[in-house]
């Protein structure tokens, strides 16, 4: 009843330099769901003194189905590029159909010209995307949801929500309220306070003068546990006060929740001002991070299965929507 | 040091059928601004039995700078046919440059896939007015900025934001909270909030029950003026509840500020009930509204000048974020 | 020797709101031409108040050969829209093959500038179709065959020709004379007269003073059977004229033959003035009629078949051509 | 009140090999209504040896309004593909906007799949017009008038009807009736009928037996003057048939009228045939003719200043539909 | 493990009226290598008197592999225009996918803009052959290599090289210098050297007056064997002189190899010159060839082999590197 | 005769991150040429600490004919994406006319696929560079020509050759022989030597064993001075070996010129090495470069003029050919 295996061709993996381990991940899980093993093709990278990257496949895609796995981590713009060009030398042999994985979507916060005379950089990338060659694009929690909306082409747009929320469910934390670190995630937090049943509060920057700012909050966490929640943490700035000012309002315990672990500097030394103020950070790895974090009180959870089940599904035509019950 | 008038061609109006007496509007105010009469092209729009639409324009726009002014009112479909047809027809008649100017952007709702299998109907708009022969597009309150990135050609997203506020301000009201009907405003709602050096609350739905949800009001207004803001009120449901819990609250005099007046069934029947609760309805004329409202407390507030010297700026070839002084 | 069953994934069709009985009778006959069941897919399509036309599929199309089933009867635009917004959601869910199934094509009369400064909507509604989405079309007497090259995916143009001269030739009408109610009709009239080794006449409109025109009949019709013949039948206008001509002329018993019922006010009134002077009217069903024509002397045959047959072989990779013995 | 002269920079004609005479006419006409005189642009056109067709612009066209003048003549695709590659040179040295003037537009007959399995050619030849680099296009009585939507760019298509019925008037043929050769050009010949308020004929092919044809007169020539009317004659099979019959029907003086004299082999030898039966051939100079015929009693009627004031209209912004009061 | 067979349909090849005995030989391979017959499909191809060609596909290719064979040889422009006509028509009869199987790219060399004012034709005919329906390409020995960069679809450029050089080596031609005839070749020369593991000369022209050249060697020929290598022979002129001037510096026995005979007036005439001075001229079948020459000392490799199994595994999808061991 | 001054609207420069100091000389030119000055425009640039660029014009470009200065120096990556979002944002601002400056384009030499299954990144990069925005692109020698027809827009491929050799003759070398360092540039080598009316020679490499490979010299340099060229200079791996080899056959002074200093690791240290054996090395600042070499023996002589002039040609619409005298 559901489309042949093989209409697009076989199953190829090609991982770009910016998340082999979380690549590798997704083709053990590939090989487990399937009856033969699924590897990473080869696929030769490298840049030549003048810094221009250059890319040779290992072995023919010829009609093949293939998933080009590249998250667009620090150096964000070599990776990008990094991920164009293989994708050019993908479709100029011959592949049946491309899919461009990327985990975290970088430049997705230039969705609008929030000023006159700004570029909109993410339609750019999206279509920067396209024209190398991709016909799909899987990619997990845009900034905005709009953003899918600047591909032409169909794509699947998953969330770490449910990976994240049952791993919180597990800490049976009592009394909490969910606190959206800045007002423009407001609309998501609700989502969060719907799953836990819990009343959300809002961290909002106020004008106090004419330049200065102060943080307010609205609602109530007094005496109450918290979980901040956000799509990703750049250098921690917002997160730093929204800490403060919890903890000012009687906070209890505080657990800080989202998906994409940027961690620009300075979030190193953010991070170790915050992190005995905070129970446990929460995030996946969407973005590789450095060995300093994990050792701290940040958890990272996979998102290899969430992909590696939407790529198999996509490679056989299955319904993604029914993974989520939907 | 400013391009010259007439690089791209003489100024040329089109008013499709959705907002004659705005586009007159802007016609008058474009005359006043140069030194000579400014009028609405004439061109000939029908219908035949077989509801085909037809176009003919009255006189030739070749290499003419024109402005096709046609907002998406209801019946919502025919107006945007027309206005790709308007299009059509002016562009194969070898315009110098075409803008279609939109004040009320309908389907901008559908901007994301907030579930799987539907559609992003707002980038299917946009593709079809650039498909049409739009070389640039004029429009109002977005209702998410990132539609403009749905566009690849450049436009102009204005807001009524200072029209409306200016309003509010020469009304002086006291002790005023800024109130947001709808999480996902909340955004926005903090720039009112900014405006008016007031607090920020909060409407939230939360759920109650496995299948019931109650409103609940984030933030203070008890014993306080409140000034509602959104970007359009459509059939009011939102809005009533939230005047009912405002007033639960304790709230005092309510304003009510919104750029579209979309005014869906059953808005009327709405209005009736919650007209005496509210003091005043402020909202412009991007869409036509009926009479009873403004025979109401709908104070309903003109585009035009908005609109006439964005025209006028984009025909000459001036900085229009300079209006605003950015 | 012929394509792989599933070369573009499992069917699938869906139907938009303007047809739905026709749909359900191509779903029946492809299934009693298959080893399973094929069903019309779950599809929700519903209007907001605000006229936006939203769609929800209830089922998933990836990697599906869909055939979206929509005719453009009134209100046109309406359904024209509905018909992109579900290939949108259908495009963005990752469907396989996207083929759209238009058994009456709309503004397929504006297909040319016959006056200056106006449209050829019939090429914008053809692009705005492969914008979004379809990979093919399947249509049915097409107004103009040009139509056909205003698109740039393949498309199969069938004809309800066969449908309508055997059932005529089942009437074993003698002395018959094939008569073309319009000049423009003239060489497809041609066909039909060598169909039933017939010779052929020509109703024209001629001027006769400065603004008014007269009906002339070029060739003989009296005291012959007359077939007139059209490819749609929209008001009647003309319909009436020639019949009324026909019959000064001497014709006898009077059939008219046409594909589209598109019966737009005032056929109503029309019908019933020369409903006694025609012995049959006979036409297809690509578009839904009121049931007082069929119950009166309009006989209506059903395309379901033609189209079924199109898609299976379109699905199977099979010549349409040899269906018709080309 | 127009728009600037140079809006799209200086008028600059170029003219490949096709059509120089043409071509050296609309220059002169140019620069009669000019304040400056305007050549023929310099532009080296030469076959290697290996027939490549190699194009060098003798001056830079940075910034004009460029009009490349080809007529699609014998040998077709070589004039094409001439018209293409100058196309190309012009658009490479940025040009400011290109006009490819092409009096005669060759394979618009096949603009429609009569059959299956069979090209839609016209479309390929405008879609190859834009790809080189095209604006717009200005071309003269399309075979059918929907070749215009084969084009996305705007273009002007123009009638030699004007041209030619002035001439006829100018002969005051009494007693006139206008046959259309062919059923297919029933429609235009109505037009023809109705400028000389003449009665309509149509000359009709029909099947007399299983494999063989014979004509047929639809309507009354007899004792009458007779024009017959077409776009074209190509092999002159169909004239001289109609000839024919037209004689045997009792036709008096016989005149042909048509705007392109393809004059396809064996044309010569049927001219020869029919000559004395013909009181005059009237045709225009949108492709070149042998001396043959002019010497003849084939009249050339030139299409320069048509052509000329078109060009000048466009490059002046001026409203071409004016010229003929529309 | 590799694509299914039938992933794109069933195979089918077509011949233009540029090449049918490579076409047939290509067939025979492909059925040699298959456990059916592959026969060249029936496709009826002929030109109007008006010379517009005409194409009907002779059965059905929906849903089909299809492999289109034309070379571009003389009349080059027509049979450039045949090849995008049956495109045309394969694509609108809704074909699975189409392979333009081009033996000799004709307007290659016209790559660069040498001069200003001048076209890219390469570029131009790539773009072409992609409007017409192309999904992929095969070619041999591009004038450039960068010409395949010319194409946004993917493409196999195949090389003659092997073919070429095994027969060479069948020669054992001891004590031997590889020539490059023009400097601009001197790049693919050294391959060739280096295959053999031979030195490398240049003959180059130099400037010796104001407006007179001579040739110089570059390199030492002096009683050494000589293998003068180049991608084609045009009108032999370079060729001639090389020759003169090898032989003037000593050269023994000379061969001249090459892909391409191109062969253009006066090479016929050159030939019978320097035949004798030759001893054997080796080229391939990417273009017919007049019998005198191959009656002569032109030995004539075919590349049927060549191009049959890559299309073999183009279809199959395997990876056509492999057959290189790359 | 020429366009009219602001025909794309006024002048506008705006120069990247990549060479300010290149732009500044651009600017000082041309307000030299102009009767007022013309400033680089004020354009904030900016990294967020996730390593987005951020970019927002200081002033509008609306309607304005806008020329942006970026060489793709390193980082190269950063330098290509800063360049794209700069016309991403000038686009969206309604600029009149986009001209990309790119005095050094990276990525060329990646033009063509010398093995199988690589990408043609220069291909890739030309299309992002459309996509972007530019209408219109200026570049100094390409590593090959053909890059220029992977544009499909307009641009001026320039050259330093007279800017180089004009330094040198002022040099006045007796006795010079001009040596190609690679074969590949042996091509454009004799066109300097045609300059110079002196002889070619070759660097050659040739494999002398199964992995071994040996510089081998085609020509005579024995007691004559040397210029060594190039299109650009990177590690100096070649160029170290060709001075080593050329003082090995006698060679004189030598001395090198070329286009662009890419100079990337290790050149310093090859520098070093034969910084003694060269007189002079002289070359362009298409590419900013270290101190340590202009205070060696490497002569920078500036473009400035050059990018200068035909920006100002560009924007007036004058001929760039007639520069060059062509």
């Amino acid at each position: 009843m559901t489309a042949l295996p093989g209409m697009y061709g076989d199953i190829k993996l090609i991982a770009g330099r910016a998340c082999p381990n979380l690549a590798q991940e997704i083709a053990i899980y590939l090989s487990r769901k399937s009856w033969r093993r699924i590897r990473l093709s080869k696929c030769e990278i490298s840049q030549f003194p003048n810094e221009n990257i250059y890319v040779q496949l290992g072995e023919s895609v010829r009609g093949q189905d293939v998933y080009i796995i590249q998250t667009m981590s620090k150096p964000v713009n070599d990776h990008l590029m990094e991920l164009l060009i293989i994708m050019d030398a993908v479709r100029r042999d011959s592949a049946g159909r491309i899919t461009a994985v990327i985990p975290h979507m970088s430049y997705a916060r230039s969705d609008r010209k929030d000023k006159p005379r700004t570029p909109i950089t993410a339609r750019l990338v999206a279509e920067m995307i396209q024209l190398a060659g991709a016909d799909r694009f899987i990619t997990i929690d845009l900034h905005a949801g709009q953003v899918q909306g600047f591909f032409s082409i169909p794509g699947d747009v998953l969330t770490a929500f449910h990976i994240l929320s049952k791993h919180i469910e597990k800490r049976r934390v009592p009394n909490l309220v969910v606190v959206a670190a800045d007002v423009g995630y407001a609309k998501d937090a609700r989502n969060w306070a719907r799953q836990f049943d819990a009343p959300l509060a809002i961290v909002e920057k106020r004008r106090t003068g004419s330049s200065t700012e102060a943080l307010t909050l609205v609602g109530d966490v007094s005496g109450r546990n918290v979980l901040i929640v956000d799509d990703e943490v750049d250098t921690g700035g917002t997160l730093c006060e929204a800490v403060k000012i919890l903890r000012k309002n009687g906070a209890q315990d505080i657990y800080v929740a989202f998906t994409h672990p940027t961690f620009s500097p300075p979030f190193g030394e953010r991070y170790r001002l915050i992190k005995n103020d905070v129970k446990e950070f929460i995030c996946t790895n969407t973005l590789p991070m450095s060995a300093e974090f994990e050792r701290g009180n940040v958890t990272v959870l996979s998102v290899a299965e969430l992909l590696g089940e939407v790529i198999r599904r996509a490679h056989l035509g299955l319904s993604v929507g029914r993974m989520f019950n939907e």
